[in-house]
């Protein structure tokens, strides 16, 4: 599995719309083939702190998911909502749902 | 759900011990009634960086999750094999699995 882990801080005045877009995102995304998973989570400690946990079957799922109509929708929308530029790191998975992943 | 993502950043001499002692926590931890995951996640771009990426039905089965003998010994055990201390974010859902969770 491809993981792609986004952290993304939010201007207080646009958490409403951002979540509104990230819905959207993450509905939308579930439906191509091969995402796996999409969860968006909010930090207990910072409600303005956002995580986007992406999971696809491979780096080119990635990058098709790169191209849909709805990823560039998002990207557009919450260009100017982030309170600072958004972190986002890409794994290879280890252990994943209930068992060892097989290390190329 | 309670979503707990810990960044770790290990030393380079000791990532396969790391790797086997987080394979066993992350084993363990699926047995338990109230986890729903505990994906293990390696950085492409820095083979030293892991995501543990663990959910619990409630923050309380997290908490009891920190009692557990293979929490324990995991703590223990890696505790000395950290280039930086780890760090961990805890988050609510907004999105998980196939659809929105419901905000409290």
């Amino acid at each position: 599995m491809y993981v792609v882990a986004v952290t993304v801080f939010v201007k207080p005045e646009h958490v409403a719309a951002f979540v509104d877009a990230a819905l959207d995102n993450a509905r939308n995304t579930r439906r191509e083939p091969d995402n796996v998973r999409f969860d968006v989570l909010r930090s207990e400690e910072d409600a303005n702190r956002f995580l986007l946990y992406e999971v696809y079957r491979t780096k080119d799922a990635f990058a098709a998911h790169q191209q849909t109509p709805h990823y560039l929708r998002w990207k557009q929308t919450v260009a100017d909502w982030m309170a600072q530029p958004r972190q986002g790191v890409k794994h290879t998975t280890v252990f994943f749902g209930d068992g060892d992943t097989p290390q190329g």
